[in-house]
């Protein structure tokens, strides 16, 4: 069955690409040919366009654009900061939220085998606790991961608060402490203020916001950082491998077409879905406030896959947290759990909105979900 | 000055994106955006795409389908594989090839620091040598990484040769030895026999046969491998992150595309470059033999700089080796100088075709070459 026979509410899986985006792709790719890092006059022109685009994405991010590397996507932003630990002569600690993605977390059995002390940080709620990190950043502490939007509950953390801690730990132990984000979930969603947070790392997608798959950011405030290879040396090192151009471009175009008139409108179906589910059997986790307004996190009292299918049934497609994995159930359970949400784990589920969704069809989601948890 | 005002032959860099491939693209973002790691009715469609995707690839490259890995590009399939040596608890020997792409070469840095002993395997005349690999083959070596072809020569390597030495050495050890070859300017251009040649793994990109830049495979005997992290769980955990659907859609159909008589046409474009350029000044470095047809490493007695400056005012795109990095053009001459080109590195050129260079410009380019050469 096509996406096109159902009303689809899994936008932090990933969202559809843009007509906008769609053709900057082809334009970029019909049009700048030449390899970006050539000597010859079309290459210029290829190279115009990675920097414009690397212009556009300071300016949405209030950043230089030597801050801003280009990716095959955040899994790579992640791995390119995450696996150059590995240069480190001495292992230390590792601090990582227990809610972070599988792309963050799943550096923990290399980084152990390496003999690095890897600890996850709990979030009660959803929030991470300033007051826990604090009793865990030690001495031996180099890097901490903490990320700006849970994809699972779209609870907004503290980042500026967890930075600002790590910074004075810093100040007292005379040793420099890595402090990351992934902002994934955060593109578009709420307010994103990395040189205000001084976060030293952060991640960013394209295929989150209406943009290319296969083309993600990593901004580093230093403007540097060695990776485990350098590669053909683009990027300034950090990123090697041809420039992915066109996506490069088409990313710069969903940057270019955020608008607060599309976040306002994600808040009304947010809104609406929360009243409309008020009196129901169906539990809404995700908090009303510090959270995103694209993601919302709920229970029935059915087994998530049960309710999946029966929603699916009726036309309408949500998750039940995470689509990365085969064991993502698993994953996005252990989220729920580590939030608190124990009970409600094994029926939880995942409603992500994007612009493309309509207040007709979310009011259509909440009548089904109400039916599924009453008569489920 | 746009692409299109010149004759390009600097395919080796990064070809045109094909129609076929671009509407691939859209119609694969625009009708299967489900993230095929989803459990829902489109991701399944989704899932199908990637997979039937995968058997395309695996029937051109005569392999199983569970023997192929999508990435983001060649950089990423040989990142794989090098970075998981770092899993090893105690290092041992890596022997790289002198012609080998920065993408592996750039390894040896973190290698080194990890305790490694790298070594590199002399390439005269841009052939490596079977006697020389036998010598530095030692009871530690772990992995011996030779392309299939150089990129900056053309040559085509005796990987088979290759191979069945080091099985030999193997056998003898007692201990595994990982054969890897970066196959990437074999692909459509040379007989590639992954199984017969029994390597462990190889690395393809799509973006030099007419695909989409972003997009590459790798091969892996095993069909698995210890990366350093699983992220997502994506590609059976060998590469993590969302899958880049239209790309591999697209990646899959310039495999389909591969006609052998393009192949053909390229060889007589070689041949007649060859044949225009005999008692000229312009000196041919590629052996006739045992060399692909889409490059033809050149030398003139100008600074290569200087020649492909006049060439390009006379409409001609041609490179001096290599594209990926602002030292590209140290490291290209420092696979002439291995080659033994020692005295013709300053003023050496690479001209490579694709199936889009006609006859005409060709002989237009003999033509400019000879005049570059004469009169410069």
């Amino acid at each position: 069955m096509a996406m096109q026979q159902f009303s689809y509410f899994d936008n932090a899986a990933t969202t559809k690409m843009s007509e906008a985006c769609l053709e900057t792709y082809v334009k970029t790719a019909e049009e700048y040919m030449a390899n970006p890092s050539a000597s010859y006059a079309p290459a210029r022109e290829s190279r115009q366009v990675l920097e414009e685009s690397r212009m556009t994405a300071a300016r949405v991010l209030d950043v230089k654009p030597s801050q801003l590397f280009f990716t095959s996507g955040a899994t790579e932003s992640i791995s390119i900061v995450l696996s150059s630990l590995l240069w480190a002569k001495v292992p230390g600690r590792v601090i990582f939220s227990s809610i972070e993605h599988e792309a963050v977390s799943s550096f923990s059995s290399v980084l152990r085998e390496k003999g690095w002390d890897v600890v996850f940080l709990g979030a009660r709620d959803g929030f991470v606790s300033i007051d826990e990190l604090e009793r865990l950043i030690t001495r031996e502490t180099r890097l901490v991961a903490i990320m700006s939007v849970s994809n699972v509950l779209g609870t907004i953390q503290d980042i500026r608060g967890a930075v600002s801690l790590v910074r004075a730990k810093e100040a007292e132990y005379g040793r420099r402490i890595f402090f990351f984000t992934d902002s994934v979930q955060a593109l578009g969603k709420t307010c994103i203020d990395l040189a205000g947070w001084d976060v030293d790392g952060a991640s960013f997608s394209a295929h989150k916001i209406h943009g290319p798959r296969g083309c993600g950011l990593l901004y580093l405030k230093k403007g540097s950082i060695q990776s485990l290879a350098h590669a053909g040396g683009q990027e300034h090192g950090v990123r090697g491998g041809t420039e992915n151009l066109p996506a490069i471009a088409a990313f710069a175009q969903a940057l270019k077409d955020l608008k607060s008139d599309d976040e306002r409108h994600i808040g009304m179906l947010n809104n609406l879905l929360r009243s409309l589910l008020e009196h129901s059997r169906v539990k809404v986790l995700t908090p009303g406030m510090n959270s995103v307004p694209h993601i919302i996190a709920l229970s029935t009292p059915l087994p998530s896959e049960v309710a999946l299918r029966m929603l699916q049934d009726r036309g309408f497609i949500i998750s039940s947290g995470s689509a990365c994995s085969n064991n993502a159930r698993g994953k996005a359970e252990s989220v729920y759990r580590s939030a608190g949400f124990a009970q409600e784990a094994k029926g939880a589920l995942r409603v992500s909105f994007s612009r493309n969704n309509t207040l007709q069809e979310t009011a259509g989601l909440a009548q089904a979900l109400k039916e599924v948890a009453e008569n489920g």
